[in-house]
């Protein structure tokens, strides 16, 4: 059940984090009323492209409860996730997400996540990155053994 | 320029992590002619739903590279990247991909990626993943601050 003082919290910490020079953008995960995971964009202070605020929530939430899954969590973040965050989201199984500024709001001030959202939706040929198939008959052989594993674990 | 050897050393790790019971998925990031990381899914035995084989490989990369930009560098990955991992693909600037596996012999063997690339394709309101706007007039402080500063990173 939404609560302002988790998004405001969230709000929090993304204004603190701009202020750092950090990229503006902060999150935390509730479970059970309260606040279990925070992160902050570290993209640049930790050299790492991934290091976006939900998915350094998501992956403090999953250390913090020793599960991959994140059913029965809710995210709240300063700014509507990116495509890679959105898709960590459906990943853990988080079962709700409510967010601040807009994807057209980040586009405003030079972030991408609006341009790769329209990538994703365009068929791989149409892309502007060129991404080309190649050996899948090889590739399958991982799957096919993956599908006759008996006690794998599954997500 | 696209190189065999790559492809199978992505093949190889695929198949040894699936023996393994790891997710079947394996990737290597490419620059100047060498393999400079790799990854394998690594979802089950870190607990981490972040961890699939291309954003292990990524972030490999950044970290020897030092950089969040791996500009000049070529990924080769088992399967289509899911959409999380194909929007860190272009948050990071990689140049290109080569894949095996598509994303519909993902779903054959029980892996969501085809069905989150349609969920992130369709208006928010129109997901399965409830999803809420709160408090955007405070969210866009964060904004406010990023635009005004002088000497930020930006990426």
């Amino acid at each position: 059940m939404y609560k302002e003082e988790f998004m405001r919290k969230a709000i929090r910490l993304s204004i603190d984090n701009a202020k750092k020079g950090g990229g503006p953008f902060g999150a935390v995960i509730v479970k059970g009323g309260k606040i279990i995971s925070a992160g902050v964009n570290k993209v640049t202070v930790k050299n790492d492209p991934t290091a976006h605020a939900e998915m350094e929530a998501i992956r403090n939430a999953s250390k913090k409860l020793k599960r991959f899954s994140l059913k029965g969590c809710e995210l709240y973040t300063s700014c509507e996730p990116c495509p890679m965050c959105l898709s960590a989201v459906y990943w853990s199984n988080i079962d709700r997400i409510y967010f601040g500024n807009t994807k057209k709001d980040a586009a405003k001030i030079g972030f991408r996540d609006d341009f790769i959202y329209h990538e994703l939706s365009r068929p791989i040929l149409k892309r502007k990155l060129r991404i080309t198939q190649q050996l899948r008959d090889e590739a399958l052989t991982a799957f096919e053994v993956w599908d006759l594993l008996d006690n794998k674990t599954e997500y």
